[in-house]
């Protein structure tokens, strides 16, 4: 029998609708199903969707639970609760979300045990970690969206910046998905040129203009929500580029949240890497020459993750 | 000289959002610009978008006001006021909503005065009618999204109910879009069979079930808008198509609003009718053969119409 | 376990090389194996496919045998035997292609059983009839290509004496691949305004000039091979939609050679009617309304190919 | 006005017709004009594509002379002659080709002056460089597909290899599209690991093997050649992509026949560098940091080409 490509999509917020609306104009599944707590909402974005399926195609799109996700082959996971009182802390909001979490993780592994779950809730270095701890899923099969976000913002500044495609600058954002992520500078290079030191395309080398842009990926989010108060079109396309990955069994290497076990002896905690992507999830992760100060970061990385696993109480 | 596919879109609230969202992820043009009075809304808008240009390829986004249209090939109108307190009245919010399109199509007239227009602002048969009276481009050239949206809906509700592909059910809705709107039955079919009267793909004919699949289309807006809040994710999708349409060259015939100069005696007013779209706009208007009753719908809604036009000050 | 898309063509003739391509082009497939009796050519092609990879997206493309069809889900038979000399008769090709089919069908059962099978070879009616007495698969799981590729014909060349998309052009032709293919004229239509009889879009109705486009499209092959001596480029879109629609599960309607079991009271014989497909074969024959000319000429064509069929020596 | 996408391809061999097929499947352009001495083969193709028109949308192919081509924006070059006789010598051939070009740029010149031409005939670098002479356009709106095609098969082959996407592998091969060609394996990499001496995706550093895969996609054309003929599949695609790449104003890096003027001291010759490519041709050639022995080796590869220049008879 041929399987029908059939998506998920666990939470119907501004994320999880745009990354529907990426794979249905990509028409990347033939199924798309949302679910969310709040039933009506999944049914009004499903509704509205399936109304332009005459326009992109056969795509099926439907509100569902999780006991529909029986023949799911991918469940993006964006659903989550923000803070409740300005006095709740860090730990505490962390704490709750682990515990949706394990109701949702537990939920998945009960109706969709075979799926590859994708995970774009924030923090999600952390949550992808609660995830692999809680499901009886293998770590390779439950992936973050990590500094894929962080790494397409930069590289398509960059590439403003240089008036060149996005996608002839190679350069990575490293190591967590936030405040300590990394830019891998000594590999960044646009067309076998090094960025750093070299005048390219016409621009002469400036750091701070450089530093500058990797400011401005880091803090985009911050800048975007002052604007329209939420982020969630570049999210979108990333989450659609990862199931689109998985889905096409394409092997492609993009940096993801992934379970790392020894690269530059960092070891147990999941941050982004550099990970080749096919239909059994993560493949192989690399660890990309790095010189000292980028390696010093992503331990840094890790250690701040790990600081703050060690705070919650995390069910395995 | 090559000319850049550039689109912009005038209103980034939802459906311009949408919009933009749904040419991006299709790749339909090289260059989105994003206009709206809200400056830092626009610009927080395109942020997101261009965020992602790294993973659908070099689509460049970004705001930016009138003087940035001179080469753009095709203008959105996304945007209008609401109304303003419960005591407005109906009439009241027209008249608002034609002076902003006053401004907004006089300075298209001023800085894209070859661009084609698409209207997406309800009542867009109204708006599309006011646009072509204050622009100084052919009417050929301003087209509005009219019933591209019922249609869809139509059509892929009815692909649902009979399991089949929306492309394949062939079903108009024309007219006005909104209360008075016709589904065309007469000619509705799949595969060459009448939908009216026939057992189709192993459902008898329930002429009860086919109502409430018209009433659904002509008042989902309603029942989405109870849900989430809002509908924009189908809208987004008929805009994309008639982009795609004009840009390509396509002479597709979809049901858009177009100035009727005749066509069942209906004169002088602007609503939906099947036509042929490309590079030059509306190339023909179709008159498809339908029976006494849904004639007389066409022309009750071109009287509705008409009435809500005589009531308003449109400059010519 | 997730599939991989993995679609077999069988035969790396011109066609079979077309079709190839079509599905590489338009990224149908993750999968694509060649198989063909001479080795040495079903690797070359693979090898110059497969180095085309990196620009349109991780296909792969290999040669293979039929062992290697285990996870395929689709598999297209391009192959065929010509004409040994010019006193071999029709009958006896017919019953050395029966022979060349006998083999093939077999080794896909054995290897590729859960496989839906698509005919391209010709006469495909025949041969779409000779495979499902042979195989040991439902009916509904194999298909031919049929009238497809006539219908695009003549839906294209109509769109081009039109000047319209001939996606707006609805008109199908049915009945057997070849000489006695007939129009269905009676329901033909762009749109929902008949093309007999009408003026359309600016054209007066010229009954020549439509008969004159019926000719060329049901003798356009001999047309083209006249001039470039094959044709494969049609026939390999039409192929690749097939593809796309099972796999996708798009249920489109589409005229192809099926079964028929009673349509127009036509038993017993395999020929082009509108059907609708997804990923379980053909899931609705369509009977759509004719007059009694077309009907007759429907008869007519069924006749002609059982007439055929009784000649030959069929092992079910 | 909006301007049609409209590509034109002058020779309809086997190279020519793939590179349509290739255009036709991604839908890249709206027209596509086959121009050949042999009008019966060209209308011949384009009659067989144009079939097809229904199933991949509106593209229109019609065959066409120079005089067709004033709207046409990229023209691709695939015409040439083949060796006459054994004795014809290398010299006398090119000769022959130059003279060929001579007459088919001059009625570029007359016909379509504002277009882009990409030049595919073989030897590319020199046939690029004779028509930068011819023309009275710009060099930077005269490009040769140069290495990008042997690129392709270098980084599919090593995807391949090491079971990754081979959009992951940074490798380029530079120079002259022939046996001096030169892999630039000092920046190989990837996800930013060399693929010299690391061990890689999980393969051992194996240099034997390595070398074996730049050889095979020096010599694939003869292997293919042997296989099936010819080959165009691979070349057709990487036409598409140039295409695609200059009507989208993409601005991409790949490896094509530029005109050198200095980058390592390398002047007055044609051959592959890494170049970014827009609406206006191309916009900035990049001199990647390379070893001693690569920039040897370019330098070997323009001295070759320049000698072989040098014995031609090019009217300036």
């Amino acid at each position: 029998m041929i399987q029908k490509r059939s998506v998920a999509i666990v939470g119907t917020g501004n994320v999880g609708v745009a990354a529907a609306y990426a794979l249905f104009n990509q028409r990347i599944a033939s199924e798309i199903i949302l679910v969310d707590l709040n039933k009506e909402r999944a049914e009004g974005e499903a509704m509205d969707l399936m109304h332009g399926q005459l326009l992109v195609g056969n795509v099926k799109v439907r509100a569902g639970g999780y006991e529909d996700l029986k023949e799911t082959q991918v469940v993006v996971v964006t659903a989550g609760v923000g803070q409740k009182s300005p006095d709740e802390s860090r730990l505490e909001l962390l704490n709750r979300n682990a515990e949706v979490f394990d109701s949702i993780i537990s939920d998945l592994d009960k109706y969709a045990p075979q799926a590859i779950l994708i995970i774009a809730t924030n923090p999600v270095d952390i949550l992808t970690y609660v995830s692999q701890k809680i499901s009886s899923r293998a770590p390779k099969r439950i992936i973050g969206t990590g500094t894929l976000l962080d790494t397409a913002r930069f590289r398509s500044l960059l590439g403003r910046y240089y008036d060149v495609d996005p996608r002839s600058v190679h350069a990575y954002i490293l190591g967590e998905h936030g405040d300590s992520e990394v830019p891998i500078w000594s590999q960044a290079n646009i067309g076998g040129k090094p960025i750093l030191k070299n005048t390219l395309l016409g621009k002469p080398y400036d750091k701070d203009a450089l530093n500058r842009i990797f400011e401005e990926s880091k803090n985009a989010a911050y800048e975007i929500i002052k604007r329209k108060g939420f982020t969630n079109s570049a999210i979108g396309v990333v989450i659609a580029r990862i199931v689109e990955g998985i889905l096409k069994d394409e092997k492609s290497v993009i940096p993801i949240t992934v379970y790392c076990d020894g690269q530059y002896d960092i070891e147990d905690v999941c941050m982004s890497l550099p990970a080749s992507l096919g239909i059994e999830g993560i493949k192989h992760i690399m660890s990309p020459d790095l010189n000292t100060k980028e390696i010093k970061g992503l331990k840094k990385s890790a250690a701040i993750l790990q600081q703050r696993l060690k705070g919650m109480d995390i069910q395995d």
